[in-house]
């Protein structure tokens, strides 16, 4: 049983997820503007941390049942692609 | 408005959190046991990844609606006073 609460509530955690993904590729975008450098170990250890931040908060929503595995799965894999695009174009401004 | 779902949600918010809460208390538990040294470098990221886990799923929750900040606050404040036992617990054994 569905009630509105309960599609509002799912609602709130996909644009909560999305946005969350959406803030770590700003973050990553904005550190490879002004270091330009996606190999230093400080860059890697932060977006890991961030990446598994949101990777709990969508196990977490997942496991609420607010959010589909498939959807958590799809934001994390379309984050996923957006920063090796981000990478790869920092790579050939070098 | 608070409906028979929402206020499902928020107890089911607050039962998976405390379980993690509890996860991250045997983890340690288990590690001190096995290890019996909490100055061990791998030991403190183990549990600063945890605890970063942790609280990224309660901040989520709060921002959803479905956990009281100072609910969330009393779970993360609760898991470090037991660390802490386990912790002088651990010392005292040496």
């Amino acid at each position: 049983m569905i009630t509105e609460a309960t599609e509002k509530h799912r609602e709130k955690a996909c644009a909560l997820l999305m946005a969350d993904a959406e803030k770590i590729l700003r973050l990553i975008e904005v550190q490879i503007e002004n270091l330009t450098m996606p190999q230093c170990p400080l860059y890697e250890e932060v977006l890991d941390t961030q990446m598994y931040g949101l990777s709990r908060e969508i196990d977490f929503a997942v496991r609420l049942g607010l959010v589909e595995e498939s959807k958590g799965k799809e934001i994390l894999d379309n984050l996923e692609k957006q920063l090796n695009i981000l990478h790869e174009a920092a790579q050939h401004s070098l």
